[in-house]
Parts: structure tokens; sequence; C-alpha cells
């Protein structure tokens, strides 16, 4: 399979990690298991031991323990240039608005890869910031949309929301007045801004984001604990995304899992939604193949995008795309030999998913010949 | 496998058509795709190219503009009947209640298909006809039972409800009270009738239904973009379902998909309850292996019902019963490789799902020997 | 694969049975089935007939009223031992709170069973116990917590709430306060007691048995109809979870279909949060191998555990263990086989799930030697 573009992703650590950090960077969790119970102890875990150690010139499934000796060996930054080349990626959308010490820059990031990066900018971070400078509530609007605007105009190829981690996706379908930001933006200032989780400004960005005309990501489905997952299913966001159906912008459901289906059902009808398979896949691992069939149900094989939403650990935009290949080129094999679909209707699919759909929703540059 | 009950379908367009309609056939969308994707990407599109072309003399796979050429050259009423009887049904459920330029008539459907036909009975169409027939609030309890009793008396097997798209399956068990009724009567009429979205209406007609004795038949699941998917769930529908057990009527759940796992528990606790698997099967093409699969976890094999859910297209009816065929067959021949059912049960089981389940719960007369 | 420990079940029948019985036990149904359907023609039914007929000395997939004349035959009391015997349990928890006629004490099972008995109490049942017994309101909460402490002093290993069948798992996080329980308390003390559905008193009975330090099972997912589906997702209950995740007593969700994917979530992002199988593999036969894999999506391994919910029939707990057995190493010998674990990290699995898990959780003693 052809190199990959990568639809969602974050940066990775500049540095050097131990069992316990990996452990967690392994976990949706933020708390360290119980006794006698390890989170390497999983799919993601298992999927990782089978994909990375070669890179690092282990035997696929070698201890963890070898591993991370091997990896402190090479140090950080060899390791990561390992890992992040063996994934054979051509492109990476980067949401560069997740927080963390010691991150790698957008450049450095594109540097180990050997890819180009894009970056996907998050609308919330977007709104904390404004606040963090200082602005009067009858001003936030405005101040809003020019941060947002100057976010954008070095290059950014996409918003994202998390309004699910912050609301849930039951979001209201009506733009909310202005009278109503000013009201909610005063509430918020005069408490010091800070996590924006005030519903009222939450959909501001959010409707900010349609008009700037950039594809939307919204994250659905399963995250770390922070979020309702009752509340993160994105059918719950049919009336949002009917609302902005004539805004022109196309809207990518993230992640999407367990209610992928739901999804795809919503990229079959809406022709400005699409289904990305991000996060999903690495934390499936060897269940990648249940999750791509199931997405591959009722969404039209041109709305179905590759992302690894790799953060931290180089090892999981290796973990990512090598099990997106290896649980893809599975299921269509199985396809094949069942005679259910052509040879020529298998690679036209995985050109789709692998690259061409991103490459056309994202606006992005035709592949170097 | 021998010939099908298809216990719920509708009638096919009597004309050629070109692509676009065939393409928005394909899809549950009422919109054109955007640039760059096709409708017919997608499993459905994948599994009419592997079971069609063979009936119009292409081979499978053929390229959806050489299918469509070879159509036209035969005409709509040969490659129709071609179609249809490729498909080897024995029986037509036909709910007549979806409005089109430009179909067969029960009649001829059944003579392109060479196979009895029976008609469905749309509950909610037939109030939008005593409607526009014009009747006083007072008066429209009375007439909507007339007019579904005159429409029964053909020979009508079943009757079936969408209030699913209308309202959603959140129903509210009680019926609505006769002054209840001829308030919102009153209100309808005086907005001129038509589309039927009042929830005391649309669950007068639903009680109507029950009353008149026959199977009801219930949409609950995906379906095309009107519908709130979340609201489609038929968990949604328990405390209704619970109070029609006494009724004495069998209540068919329809599609299901992605509930059907939902559905298959309430197949299994509620003694009137069945599922139908039309819709789905076609949708999923190559998948609808998962997906019956997962019909078949909890719901007793004598509840479970094949359906093809054709409409507009003679190609609906022979993907429907051809991939039903072929995946079950799969599904059933796996159980018996490990050794998890006798040939016995698994022959026991076709029959059930096939035509014995619909011949008993729509009182169908026999098989001709 | 080694002795199982079973980590949710209850009492079997210490008597004969007819084939109506033997049906109803079958189901989750408190009906008998429509004419013309039999609940033996479903997954459990053949799962029956293809695991225990072996045990009666008859061959697998024996025809069900050969088999009922065999175990006539024997007599319960030997059936159940061979049956019983042939599941390789190692330890029983027994759920004693389910009240039926003609039970087997708990010595007896485990006679039967030649394993260790450890019991389970159930919080509903305690309440009304205390209700029975005559108690004041003012004095129904220290009394309770009194019944609660004698119950468990004897050896009880976890405490069970049924509050998905009583109220739903939309349990409001905050602990009821003491006058709100004694409020509660009056009103259904002077209506008699009986059937415990105030939702303040559930969760009373809930937060007992978080304080009296015990794992806390509950019950989630699919169940008899008395429950309704729609709110036994254990994602519904995410705010309780949360709530009691300071308390340091596992919580584990017992049978989840068809909401297992979402408590995998639950299981990785909570540490006190566990995963049990229970039920769903009895039920699920032939699927249970897709049940397991969903499982083992999210949950880590050290998070899910083996029990067969077993209740009425000794087949249930053969049925139970070697279904899962069966799915389990089929699953295990596909990833070997496509190499997507290593056989040692295939073996570390089933130790966790068969009964490591179960002895750590709920502190039993080590396995013989």
């Amino acid at each position: 399979m052809a190199l990959l573009v990568d639809g969602h992703c974050h940066l990775t650590l500049a540095g050097d990690l131990d069992r316990p950090a990996l452990e967690l960077a392994c976990s949706e969790a933020d708390l360290p298991p119980p006794t006698g119970v390890s989170y390497l102890d999983g799919q993601l875990g298992v999927a990782l031991r089978r994909w990375c150690p070669q890179a690092l010139g282990l035997p696929a499934h070698a201890r963890i323990d070898d591993y991370l000796a091997r990896r402190a060996e090479l140090g950080w930054r060899v390791a990561s240039r390992a890992l992040l080349r063996s994934a054979d990626l051509s492109a990476l959308l980067v949401d560069t608005g997740l927080q963390h010490d010691g991150l790698t820059s957008l450049a450095e990031l594109g540097m180990l890869a050997d890819a180009a990066v894009h970056e996907v900018v998050r609308l919330e971070q977007v709104a904390e910031g404004v606040a963090a400078e200082g602005v009067e509530a009858s001003g936030f609007a405005d101040a809003y949309t020019e941060a947002l605007g100057a976010r954008i105009r070095d290059g950014a190829v996409a918003v994202k929301s998390i309004i699910a981690y912050r609301w849930g996706l039951n979001i209201p379908p009506e733009r909310p007045s202005p009278a109503d930001v000013t009201r909610a933006a005063g509430a918020w200032l005069r408490d010091g801004g800070g996590r924006l989780t005030d519903s009222v400004l939450l959909r501001h960005a959010l409707w900010a984001g349609v008009d700037c005309g950039l594809p939307v990501q919204l994250h659905t489905g399963f995250g770390d604990r922070d979020l309702a997952l009752a509340d993160a299913d994105p059918a719950r966001a049919q009336p949002f995304l009917a609302a902005v159906a004539r805004a022109g912008v196309p809207v990518i459901l993230l992640h999407c899992y367990p209610f992928h289906r739901n999804a795809g059902w919503l990229a079959q009808v809406y022709p400005h939604v699409y289904l990305d398979i991000g996060l999903s896949v690495g934390h499936l691992g060897a269940r990648a193949d249940a999750f791509l069939a199931e997405c591959l149900e009722l969404a039209p094989f041109g709305k179905v995008l590759f992302s690894t939403d790799a953060y931290l650990l180089p090892e999981l935009y290796l973990l990512g795309a090598a099990q997106f290949r290896h649980s893809l080129a599975g299921l269509l094999d199985g396809w094949i030999a069942e005679d259910a679909m052509s040879t020529d209707d298998a690679e036209h699919l995985v050109g789709l998913i692998a690259g061409d759909n991103a490459r056309r929703v994202y606006q992005l540059p035709d592949p170097a010949p």
C-alpha cells in the first residue's frame, strides 16, 4: 500500500520515557491501573509490540522492558525517526491544540517523519487564548473571529472541535445569538476564563469554525475519561449536522467507536459528512479489521478517511499505520477471495481511504509523482 | 435454498433509468454526492455489480456503465423480469404506501417476478387519504377505522407504521383518548392535512392498526435522512411493545440496523415481537453475514424473517435475495464446519427464515408442492 | 484450559424438569413462545445440545427429547453432578438472592460441582428482608447496614445490585441524604414493603454495598423482560461510577451485552471498573467468539472476568464454561496464526480471564497447586 495521509494526529514527545509514562500513554485512562493490571496487556499494547520493535531492530513481540531498553539506548530522536519513517506517511494533519510539556515542534515532527505537515486548529484552544489575552465580553465574538483568522492564515487545512468533551454532541442546531454570546462571554471572563465549557461559547466557536470555510473535524465516540460516552454518539449531533449542511464545508466525524455504524449512516445520507477511523484502529489493534468492516457497511468508500490520532508516542503513528494497512488488506483479501468484489474495486477502495479522500476533502497538494 | 418469501418490499419503476437516478436509488441520501464521491462506491453498489449483471447476460463485477447500457438495450420490462425472476421469490409482501411517479402496479410486479403478491397497508398514508377526502375532526377516528377496514378488506396481510420517521420510537404506551384524537385531528385538518406528523394521530393510526388484527410492521433503525437515527432504536419502543403484548397481533421490527442486537432481545423476551432483516442485507452487501450473525444472537430462529425492502430498482430484489442466500449459507457452513450445529439444525433454521416464519406470521397459503 | 473461576452464578434446581420448564429456563422470556416457535431454536438451545449431551453419555447435537429422556433416567442429582463436574470449575461465586422453589443449597451446589463456593449478597433482597421483618422508617438505614453486615460476615466475597432492573442505570451520583432515606422508607413500609423499586432506597442500598468494602457486581445489559433495555446501558452509569471511584472498591459490570463495547471503555478509563462476560457467552452460543472479541477491544485483559450466570439448569454452567473455552481458544488461535500476538501473550490472557483476575478482584484463595 502506498504512502498514507494521516488526517488527524498530534505532536510527539521530544524526550525519553519510562515504563509508567509509556503505559499511561497507551491508555485513555488518566490514572495508573490497579495493582496486578497493566495497560499494556490489551489490544493497543499487544499491537505496539507487534508492529514497533522491528523499527528499532528487535523482533516482533519483544518484551516491553527489552523494547524500552533498546529505545533508551537509541535515544528518543533516533527512535522517533525510525518509528515515524516506518509508518510511511506522506502528509500529517496535526491538531496542535493539545498542550503538554516537551513536545516536538510541527516542523520537527515533519522532519522526523519525512512527511509534509499541515496544521489543524483546535477551536476551543483559540477561545481560551483570546480570554487569556484579555478581552471585553462585548468584543469577544469579534476577537475570536480575528484570532481564528490569524491562526488559519498560515496554512491550516482544517479546524477541530472537542465540544463532545466539553458539552456533548446534543448540540442545539441554532447559532447562538450575538447577545447570548456576549452574556456567556461575560460570565466566563468574570470567572477568569480557563477551560471553556459554556455551551453557548462552545457553539459560537463551532459556528465560527464553519464560517471560516475549512473542513471541520468533530471529536465523536470514545476518548479519555473526561468524556461522557453516552453523549459522544455522533447520532446525537444529527440536528447540528443537518443545520450546517448548507454551509458547504465538510464535517469529519473523528474516531466514532463504538458508534461508528451510526457515523456510517450519517456519512451516507449527508453529502458533507465524512468518517475518520483514527484513534480506533490503534486502540483496537488486532480487532481493527472488525472496526473497519463496520465502518465500511453504510459509509460510501469516498467518505472514509485514514488517520492515526497518534499523540506523544511515535509508536502510535507506526502502530496506527501498520495496523490499518494490515487489517484493511486482510478484509479486502477476504472479499476478493469470496468474489464479493474485484481486485480493481479493492484497489480503488484502498486508494480512496489511504489518501485520495483526504487530498480531496482537505484540498491537499497532489502527491509527488 | 428454496424460494423465498419477501416479507417487506415496494413497487418498482416502470421505466428506464439513467446513472444519476440509479446512484440515488442505491443510497438513502436524498441529494447527489459531493464531487469525487459516488454512491455506487459502497457495499450496496459493489453488491449490485456482484449479483445483478449475470441476470442480464453480463459477467459479475461488470462496470456500471456497461451494466446500464445493457439494461437500456433490453428495456426496463425485460430487464425487470430477468432480475426479479432471478431472485427466486415465491411471494412478495408489498408496502404500497410509498408514492412515486411511474411505478408498476401490484399485479404487474407479481407477473414480472412470477410470484404471489400481498398488500401491506401503510397506516399513515390511509390517514393522509382520509384528510385529503375531507372529514370533520369529530368524525376522523371513525372515518379512519372505516378507511383502514376498506383497505385491508381486499386481502392485505399486514399493516405498516412509519412512526419512526414522523415522531420516533419513544411512543407513549397509552392509547390516545377519543377527545385527544378529535382535538389533534382538528388542528391537523385546519392546517390542510398533508404529511402526518402529529404524535396523537400517529399513535391513533398505530393502535387502529393493532385493532384491525393484522400483523403490524414497524419501521425501526436506519432509513433515509428524514429519520432521526437516535430515535429509531427499537429499544425505545419497549413500553409500546409491552402495551400491545396482550392484543394478540405480531409486531415485526423492520430493518433494525444498527440496533439489531436490541431487536434480537426484544424478539426473545416478547412472544409477539419479530425481527425482519430487510433493507439491511441489501445495503450491507458483503457485510450481510455479520449483520445476520448478530441478528441470530438473541432472537429465536422462529422470530427472524427475510425481506428485501427493495424499492424502485428490480436490482434490489435480486441483490437482497442473492446476498441473503449467500451470506446465510456462509454463516451456517462455518457453524457446521466447527461443529456448532448439525446440518439438520442448519436446514431447519434456513427453512424458518426463508419462508416458514413468514407463512406462519402473515398466515400466507402454503407453498405449492 | 485450566479450571475456571465462575465469578457470578446462581443456584440450580434440585429436581427433574419437563420440556416446557427447560424451554423457559433457556430464554429470558417469562411467557411461553407463540405457536410454532421454540425457545430452544436459538443459539442457547443449539449450544446446549452441542455441549451437554456428552456429559450424560449421549452424542453432541442429540435431539432434545432424547436428551430429556436420558436426563430423567439418570435423575436430577446424577445429571447435575455429571454436568457440573464437566464444567471444570474451581470456584463458584453464587448470587443467592434469586428466590425459586426447590433450589439446591449453596453447600449442595458446591458438592455437586466439586468446587469451592462463595456467596454474593444481593443488596435489594437484604432490604426487602429488613422490611419484611418489621422496622420503623427512622431506623431503616441502621437496620439495613446491620443486616447487610450480618449477611456478609459469613464469608461473602461480593455484593450485587440489580438497580438496572428496578430503576435503570441513570443513577444520580450523589448519596441520598439520611432524611431522604427515612422519608422513602416511610412510604415504602406504609405500602407494606415488598419489591423494592424506590430510587432513593435502591441507591441507599447500593452505597451501603460500596461502604461495606466488598467488590460490587452491577447488573448491566440484557436480562429478562422486567428490564428496560435502553436504561441498562452501563454508559448511563458513568456519573455513578465516577462518584465511587475514590471508595476503593472494584465495580464489576455484569453481562453488558449489547453494550459491552461501552463497558470495555469504562473498564479502560476507570481503574476500579471491570467487565464480566457472564450470561452473554451462554446465550450467544456459537456467537460468543464475536462477543468476547468485542469485549477485548478496549478493556485491558486484566479487567475481564469469566462467569456463567447459570441459573436453575446445571446445563448452563457446562454450556457457559465449554463455550467460553472454545470461543476464546478459537479467537486466540486466529490471532496467533496471523501473528497478532505470541503464544505467551495468549496464554497470559487466558490465565487472567479464566481465574487470575477473579482471584485478585474478589480476594479468593490461590488455587490448589
